[in-house]
Parts: structure tokens; C-alpha cells; sequence
């Protein structure tokens, strides 16, 4: 998508073989770039967030374990990097997917071609994570052309934290449909939830939409209820880090409640998410899915600009000594999910077993 | 209630008849007083948020006329100033009660005894604001002490917003019944919702809690969903702006949203407040109930302290154009809330208009 008129991704292969991201901490402050030269530099950009969103996660990991490989091919680096990997973020389902492809086909090679192995099969990630998210916005900006061809006037869409270009490598899974929509031609407003602690709506999804130029509104997560009560929601969407079999879906803390108002409201509700994402092992997302749990620094500290630009951290508790707990997702349970999106098409959430084969192969 | 163990009210009289109020635009991180000498001085206070909270503004706007009649008791200058300290926010039914019994009561009084009359008829509104909170207390820690009764162990209290003795003149609403129970030596633990885009929560019900000694944890507010489908919050406790008499509840922005949740993982849901917040005029809360639009600035920006100890504005969005709403309040409606609790004890809140008699008089 686009930053400045330039057409961006999120990662990037460099010639030397090291890998480039956006760093993502810095961003909306400042469009820097940071080069991942070992394995280690990839586990300790995904545990610090310069790279985030359960797609982008997934090649980032799958590109360590091509670093690794460069430096020391053995079963034994082969193994070691994929479990360090895999310890970064505990949630998100497509690392553990990603790895598993790396290690599966890796170690069915013999070590002094793996290193070359490993990059094509990184690269293949990376471009079938585009095409898979071209192919969910298509798939999504149908239901938001259906509301436009309905209502005659701009399509009001709500999405909570960033499940944007910046979360995969390009197009986006929740933001995906809204980019296809928007490059051809239906006037759309989005509703960009600020998603506390970390802001990545105010942050990231703000940033990457304006870049775009993509009509949005920053709110507070509190006001999305409110909004659908006055009829000023049209559809939400969202993303998933992991959606189990019987459709519930797990995604940045406080979709949930968002769930909840547009079921009571009566306002369509959709998770747009690769197929990668589905664990097929879990179908009950609210009793198995492990919740991350963060340092609570990022809920009493929070970071912006100062009026000479400069980035600054400020605490809005009462004392350092204030407690608070940071549960970084939730499970919105099927029943209040109108349907998932995926690049096969749109699915009926409480369906998903059915739709396995369709869906995944 | 207690700060550094002296016992505090959020506003008092001082011996020169000016106003006394806690600049709660500079806590946590700084406890200061403002004084009010003229009505302008009030209508700032209150338009500015140096005091908030429906019952402290009604009692602040009381003052804010007895202030006016000190230098001008004629007719016009009471008019007027009913007029201007009406209009400095418009959601809070408290202003207009406390107006209207200033006016109707002083219009009858000749001229050269309305200054007395004014702040006699001023201090039993504040007074009656202690004794209202502390039955409110009462009657709400009943129910946190049949849970404590059943469960043996601490009692989770989830509440939004402040509607704490600082957003009264003592005791407060929501908190009132939690101070009045952790008083009697009941085990609780307070979820504090943080309350975006001000920061209330955060800010002053951590605070206020704090230095009373109540045990509590500061979570964003898309948190409290995810705690309650794990059995986390056994009692969800709010304030109220303005109750229908249909029981619909006007709060703080996103109680909704918490009240969608109490209803799907079946935890009671309550709001506290003096009778004074019931609007008998309106019976259709999310049509009728003017919702005030505020700053986006509140959205974009936020405030808090450097590690240097210095308060500071960071601006929190990509740049100083983008778009933000700011909606003050949202309507609760009253099929999610179990009971409200008054100072004339627990209601049904579908039941409010049969208990108006007992309730109000």
C-alpha cells in the first residue's frame, strides 16, 4: 500500500540475503527501517513488537529460521531456532504454522542445502501471504459494495486495533476489503478503534489509512457501542490471531465488546483472517487459547509526540507503585460473529468445521 | 474520604464565603485547591473539569449562584446567572435540579436577603449530597457483602469511570457502596477501567482508592469482557449522569459496553445514584438524552508525567490533522442493568417509575 505515493510492504528481502521491516515502535512518529541480520534479531524484533500482526509475525520467524540457516545448517541449529522462534509470542497461531513449514521441509534436506532451501520456502510465505490477503479483500469488499449499493452513500466501517498492511506484508486482512473497496471507487468512512494499551488503531491503522488516503475517524474504544445505538456503524471488521473450529475468534483485547454491541445493534460483524489462522486442533476458544499476558507498563506509561516533535513517554497512573494487568486478547465466541473472511470466500462462523475442505485446501 | 489519612471533601466553604474545590484537573500527580470568588469563576470550574461528576456540579453550580447574589441579587443577575451556569455542560441532570431549586427558592426572597438565603439553601444541598452518598454506600455494600457471604473469599468489583467522593462532596456514588463495605472490613479488589479518552479511572478512582487503602488494578478499558467470561468480576458497580424513567442509565462512554458483557456472563450490573439523577421527564434514554460532544484534543492528546515529574501533553495520533470524535456518554438501556441503588435503597431498574414515590419523596 501506500506511504508518501510510494508502494510499501512491510518485510522485505535485501540483496545480501538480511532481511528489512519497518520498525514498527516508531511508527506513527517516524517511517524508519531496521535490518534483521541473525535469527536473533528477528526473535527480539517480534517480542518487541517492530514487527506485529499474527501474518507478518509468521514470515518474520520464517525468514530467522533463513538466518540461522546461513550461519549453521545442523538439525540441531534447525531445531533450537524454531523453538526460540516459537517462545516469542505465545498467541498467535501462524508463528507456530510458519515454523512448522520451515522445520517440516528443512529437515528433509541435507544441511548444506538448506540454507537456499530455506529462503525459497521464506519467499513463498511472503508472496502467498499477499495474494491470500488480495484475495480477502476481494473476497470482503463484496459485502461492503452489497451495503453500498444498498444505502447509496458512504459506508461507515469500524475495525478495532491494526489489522493492516503493516500486520501482514501487504493488503491487510480486516483493512484488506477496505482498500480493495476504497481503489474502486465506493466512498467508505472508517471508525479506528485507538485499542488500548499499546494504540496500534490510533497509531498504526490511523497512519497506514491517511497514508492511503482513506477517510477515518480515531475514537476511543469505549465509543463503538454508542455509535452503533445512533446507526453510525454499518459493518465491522476485524481482525484474528488464532480462530478455533467452532468459530470463535481470538483478537486484540476488546473486540469482544465490540461483538457484543453490534450483535445487540443488530450491525453485521465480520473477522477477516487468512486460513492460516484457523487451529483446527481447539473448539473452544474462550477455555484453550492461551491469553498473553504483558508487562503493565504498557497500560500505566503511555508514548507520543511533545509539541517540539520529540517522542516522549508519560505515566497516567497516580504513583509507579499502581498496579495494573494487561490482558493483550480476548475470544469473541461464533455465535456473535456474522461470518469470517478468508481468501475462499466469506464463511459462516458457527460453520467453520464444515467448511474445512473448502477453506483450507 | 482519606488522603495521607486526613479526611477530605471535594469542595467546602471557606470562612470569606469564597468557594474552596480540589483542582481535579491536576490530580493524581498533584493535589491543589482552587478558590471561587464570582460565578464566572464557577462556570469555568465546571466547563473546564476542575470539578466533575453530576453531584459535585450540581453542588458547584449552587455555589456559583450564592456567588453571584454576594454582588448582584437582583432578578436579572440571578436569571442570568441560572442561564450561563446551565449551558457549561449539557448532559448532567444534576446542573439543572440544583438550578432550578436555587432559583425557584430565591425568586421568592427579597433581593437584599438572597445572598444568606442563597448559601444557606447551597449548604444543605451539599450536606444532603454527604448523607445521599453514605446511604447509597449502605445500601449498595449490601450486596457486596451477600456475595462476600456466599463466596468466603475477596470480592472482584469492576467499575468504570470515577463516581467516586470525588465526584461528589464525600463518599461518591459508584464507590461509595465499596468504601462503605471495605470500611466494615469485606474483602474486595476494584477493576478500574481506565476510561478513555479522559483517563478518570486511571487518574482519580486509582487515586482515590489508593489513598483509602482499597486494594485495586488499573486495566484499559477493553479489558473488563475477557475478565468477566473467566469469572474475574463478581459485581460490576457504576455512576449515572442522568437515569430515564424507563431505568435506562446515561454514563461515562463505554458502560455500555461493560454492561453487554455483565449481561452475557450473567455478573450483576449496577448503577448508583442519588434520586436527583433521575430525569422524570424523559422515558427513552438513547433518543432523548442529549449526549455531549467534546474536544477531540481529549482523543488525540493525553496528559501524564515525565519521569523528571513534570506533567506533559503527548499527542498520540499521526499527526496534528487527524480526525477524531469525542461522544461523552453513552445510554445504557435498562434490560442490562440488574438494579440501581439509591440512597432509598435497591430498584429494579425496569420497576423505576412504580418506585417514584418511594424513590423521590
Amino acid at each position: 500500500m501506500l506511504i508518501n505515493n510510494n508502494s510499501y510492504q512491510s518485510i522485505w528481502l535485501n540483496r545480501d540475503n538480511s532481511i528489512e521491516i519497518i520498525d514498527q515502535t516508531k511508527l506513527p512518529y517516524e517511517l524508519s527501517t531496521v535490518t534483521l541480520r541473525t535469527c536473533q534479531d528477528a526473535e527480539i524484533a517480534i517480542k518487541n513488537m517492530q514487527v506485529r500482526g499474527a501474518p507478518l509475525i509468521g514470515v518474520t520467524a520464517a525468514y530467522g529460521v533463513c538466518l540461522q540457516m546461513k550461519y549453521d545448517a545442523s538439525d540441531a541449529a534447525l531445531y533450537k531456532a524454531c523453538d526460540l522462534l516459537l517462545a516469542t509470542r505465545p498467541t498467535a497461531v501462524n508463528l507456530s504454522w510458519a515454523l512448522q513449514i520451515m522445520k517440516s521441509e528443512l529437515k528433509s534436506i541435507i544441511p548444506s542445502e538448506r540454507s537456499n532451501a530455506a529462503y525459497r520456502i521464506a519467499n513463498k510465505i511472503l508472496s502467498d501471504d499477499v495474494d491470500c490477503c488480495k484475495k480477502i479483500g476481494r473476497n470482503g469488499s463484496f459485502l461492503i459494495e452489497q451495503i453500498y449499493n444498498k444505502k447509496k452513500s458512504t459506508v461507515n466501517i469500524l475495525t478495532h486495533c491494526n489489522a493492516g498492511w503493516l500486520a501482514t506484508v501487504d493488503w491487510g486482512t480486516a483493512l484488506a476489503p477496505i482498500y480493495y473497496a476504497y481503489n474502486n471507487g465506493i466512498p467508505l468512512h472508517v471508525w479506528v478503534d485507538e485499542t488500548r494499551p499499546r494504540n496500534q488503531g490510533a497509531s498504526l491503522t490511523a497512519y497506514e489509512l491517511g497514508s492511503h488516503g482513506v477517510d477515518h475517524t480515531v475514537i476511543a474504544d469505549n465509543v463503538g457501542g454508542h455509535l452503533m445505538q445512533h446507526n453510525m456503524v454499518d459493518i465491522c471488521i476485524v481482525g484474528s490471531d488464532r480462530t478455533t473450529t467452532n468459530g470463535d475468534v481470538c483478537n486484540k483485547i476488546g473486540t469482544y465488546l465490540k461483538a457484543l454491541a453490534a450483535y445487540d445493534n443488530k450491525v453485521p460483524f465480520y473477522a477477516a483472517l487468512p486460513c492460516s489462522t484457523i487451529d483446527w486442533s481447539m473448539n473452544d476458544g474462550i477455555r484453550e487459547i492461551p491469553i498473553e499476558q504483558r508487562s503493565s507498563k504498557e497500560v500505566t506509561h503511555i508514548t507520543g509526540v511533545d509539541e517540539q516533535g520529540n517522542i516522549k513517554t508519560v505515566r497516567i497512573v497516580p504513583s509507579e507503585d499502581t498496579k495494573a494487568a494487561n490482558y493483550g486478547f480476548d475470544v469473541t465466541p461464533a455465535k456473535y460473529i456474522t461470518g469470517i473472511i478468508t481468501e475462499n470466500g466469506v464463511h459462516n462462523a458457527k460453520q467453520l468445521v464444515g467448511s474445512r475442505s473448502e477453506a483450507i485446501l
